[in-house]
């Protein structure tokens, strides 16, 4: 116990500063969350020590496509039955997970690890450019799905990607843009709009 | 890895599992904070794993007024230069911290670790009034502040202290309720206005 009470106890505020590593979680948010735990089971807080000292120790990258694994090499590229000549160029391991429950692609992945981004010093050296190139080299890669996010710096990895990939002999499309589904025309956002119209098609 | 890549690796849904016992974080909360860790240094999990490990092993409840301490009676209690015919009655830990930031408690505090709830099943056998009532023999007590919340459970948590309390010779008293520093009549709910009304005073 510190000596002056209105200062946490050395264990909680231990706690308290590893908690706000959290992303969306400040200060207050990690006071309530410590004396939660305080309140709850020893259990839960002993499960969440194991769980959060296991993580980087099984989850390893994938050696081919930077998708997370527990062995060396991830599920889909291991999987002889996936689309050989498809390759979705993703930024994050979540994108993958997001696409996987959808069921769109029968292809395989590629994580970049992130996007270009110069104000937070993300340049192609950050990112895993060259290990994509290494693999279009050995794969009969026919499309090349370019599935990054539609910001100024998903879309710089985009143009980015497109001129890296002009030399090939590969067709390069990039996922569609515009309104999502359910979406109310009446609260859609300008950008999206604008990206909307942008993307029109025509009406077959 | 699992051989179905649109399911989490199991270090991954372990770690989600459990921190979704955060209060306040839900499935895609955990997904996110997860996926955050494990892009951070391993240091930052590791780091968050001892502060866990540490919580309960080193966080006791103070044996005389059921505050947390490092040791077996808290910081206030045994210290012996504040006022021991005052107590504030509060109900949790984080309580005594806010008012210790306050400085306007000179005495004692009383952790009751909860209010009464019919509907969770909180009675008065699950809150520390024994050890109150005990304390109330051996300390000099001449003034007991009730500073439970003002929620229908923290009122009636008040009134049974108040029912309790009756036959001592003790001045019992609650802390005040209005408008809160700062606040701005126009934007405050009809509740407090109400409580603000009830809790008039004479302008001196």
């Amino acid at each position: 116990m510190s000596s002056s009470p209105s200062k946490f106890p050395q264990a909680i505020e231990h706690l308290v500063q590893a908690l706000t590593k959290l992303p969306g979680v400040g200060r207050r948010g990690a006071e309530r969350m410590a004396f939660s735990l305080l309140k709850q089971p020893e259990a839960v807080s002993k499960s969440m020590a194991n769980s959060l000292s296991a993580l980087h120790q099984r989850i390893d990258e994938c050696e081919k496509c930077g998708f997370l694994t527990e062995d060396g090499v991830c599920a889909i590229c291991s999987d002889s039955g996936r689309d050989q000549t498809q390759l979705c160029i993703v930024e994050d391991d979540l994108d993958v997970f997001a696409f996987e429950k959808s069921g769109g692609i029968a292809g395989l992945y590629h994580v970049l690890g992130g996007c270009l981004s110069p104000l937070k010093g993300i340049t192609p050296s950050d990112l895993s450019f060259q290990l994509l190139m290494k693999r279009l080299d050995e794969l009969p890669i026919q499309e090349i799905i370019i599935a990054t996010s539609p910001t100024v710096e998903g879309d710089a990895t985009a143009l980015y990607l497109n001129e890296i990939l002009e030399d090939r002999d590969i067709r390069v499309t990039q996922i569609g843009r515009g309104l999502p589904m359910g979406g109310n025309l009446e609260y859609t956002d300008s950008g999206t709009l604008r990206l909307a119209l942008e993307s029109r098609r025509p009406f077959n």
